[in-house]
């Protein structure tokens, strides 16, 4: 298998690697503040929901999406400190929806596994996700703004029938292009795009400057998922020791399935609606998948459609004059996009 | 079994039996429109979400919570159409928690059935519960008002809080009286409080009227759910046809089983611990249950404990000068605790 070397042909036009630490040590500072806001926010009497919430929230990652709304409004030149609920209030709706998500994808992975554990987890997962998405209204309720409060609910609205839309094209190896970025687009991009877009309104800018913002973080988002797509079927990922794989075994319809599912012949279409449909997988079918993609060049034209928004998202900062911060927010597409390699 | 006498002993106090009748008709034109924004905001291009929650929505039942707030803004004098909105969003609000409520009973129900239905049901049922929720507070962003935001955003906090500690009192037959009713009061009546409360904040009516109308409902919420706690261990209801037994099968601790088991000797606590915490039920259990509950007062007491929060909703209407509406407010408190005969 030598996906690696199909997906390193373009990786050498870059001196250094783009990362995320420039953007992450300009809102160094504010993001701090974001996490003591979250975990202040997370107390309840009832023990539980500090718990659960506070591993997942402490879990954390690359807190993506606050960080968005952070150095959007130092692009915006915004000098006080409403950023900081903002970003938590974004960031306390991500984790609703992963923990609600857990109940959907769990669910159908929970075959043959112990039920009670598994039950149990969903319970919590949906009534905590209920509080910490009732928490994220309060904060924004908190902060007084019906311009943040509308893009926020409108973003949560359009996450969930994203959800609901997955949920009715699972499993379709048939699933067109257009289908699948309609889902990422609402699932994903919805909310990096009005995590971004609120720099703009707390920093009172014009329109057109909160229209930017929205694009760039559509566009980043729906880049960064096509990645996370492409990462999932990725060798030297694998040979770097992360989870490979996890896509295929859900039998999740992604837009290198979707690809190489156009692209087979007969038989390769068989193998798909096999593995992805019915969930008749052997130990021999993810290395299979993994040809089959190298084969038909699905991951390395998942990695050019990321370009091509990435490229949009890029554009869209255009308006904004020079500054570290802008540079911090371009190096981020480039990292989205980047990682493949 | 005989538990009809004993909760009958006291029915004959009024002449005409108390309904929401008056309510219903004082409130009739305002809750067709209610019915109309509810069905055009669950339009949405993925046909599962119309479907599920119009299912949902349609099969409606009495519609006490926005009809608290259609009430309410008529008792305090107001006569634009604000209210139309926002008794949809309570609505909402109500039919996001019990898709939620459904996936949490339902995971503990479903031991031994077909999971493949009953898990494309939690699945849907979370999604669609968090679609209609987030809708609901797009509504009430159009409506503009950061008070009334401010009011139902802490109430779904409230609520789910609530949910999680119902799910860490669960079959425990220990649990207090304080506790249960800390449930309750969270789970079921701070949604009735926030919907009655509204009508004063959009007639703008001083805060005392407000914190009459939140009391009025809390109280009113907590004696509908007692009550609800006793019809389904009545007699006189399973001889009418309805269903009865159901919190016993799922081994819900609601306040009849709480005075039982405080009450019982140690025989009969043995017998509530295996039914209800072990849920090891034979067929013949639930009419033992009833006869447990007759012998020990658990339900006559219920309803009284459902009296004395009624009579506190009552006199919270105390300040408002008499009216149609009023007396209708009224009446529905006796409705609450009348069903009980």
């Amino acid at each position: 298998m030598t996906v690696g070397t199909v997906l390193s042909l373009e990786s050498t036009r870059q001196e250094q690697k783009p990362s995320l630490e420039s953007i992450h040590s300009l809102v160094g500072d504010d993001l701090k503040k974001v996490n003591q806001v979250i975990v202040d926010n997370m107390q309840s009497p009832v023990a539980l929901i500090p718990q659960l919430a506070g591993h997942l929230v402490a879990a954390g990652g690359k807190r993506l999406r606050p960080v968005l709304t952070l150095a959007a409004s130092q692009l915006c030149g915004y000098s006080g400190d409403r950023q900081i609920a903002l970003a938590a209030c974004v960031e306390f709706i991500h984790t609703a929806t992963l923990l609600h998500d857990d109940v959907v994808d769990e669910s159908m992975l929970r075959r043959g596994r112990d039920s009670a554990n598994a039950l149990w987890g969903n319970q919590s997962s949906v009534l905590v996700g209920d509080f910490l998405f009732s928490r994220a209204f309060e904060l924004m309720v908190a902060d007084g703004s019906l311009d943040v409060l509308a893009i926020l609910s409108r973003a949560s609205s359009v996450i969930a029938e994203g959800e609901v839309l997955q949920l009715m094209t699972t499993n379709d190896t048939s699933t067109s292009e257009e289908a699948y970025l309609d889902v990422i687009r609402a699932k994903t991009a919805t909310l990096f795009a009005a995590a971004a877009r609120i720099g703009a309104v707390i920093a009172d800018r014009p329109k057109v400057e909160e229209e930017a913002l929205e694009s760039y973080g559509m566009n980043l988002g729906i880049s960064f998922q096509l990645i996370d797509d492409v990462l999932d079927y990725s060798a030297s990922q694998a040979k770097l020791g992360k989870t490979v794989g996890d896509d295929f075994r859900e039998g999740k319809i992604s837009l290198p399935v979707v690809l190489a599912w156009r692209r087979g012949n007969d038989a390769e279409r068989d193998f798909w609606r096999r593995t992805l449909e019915n969930l008749d997988q052997e130990d021999s079918d993810f290395d299979y998948a993994v040809e089959l993609m190298e084969k038909r060049g699905a991951l390395r034209d998942t990695v050019a459609r990321a370009r091509h928004y990435g490229a949009i998202a890029r554009d869209a900062l255009g308006i904004f004059p020079d500054s570290e911060v802008k540079n911090a927010m371009a190096e981020a597409i480039d990292f989205a996009i980047e990682r493949a390699h």
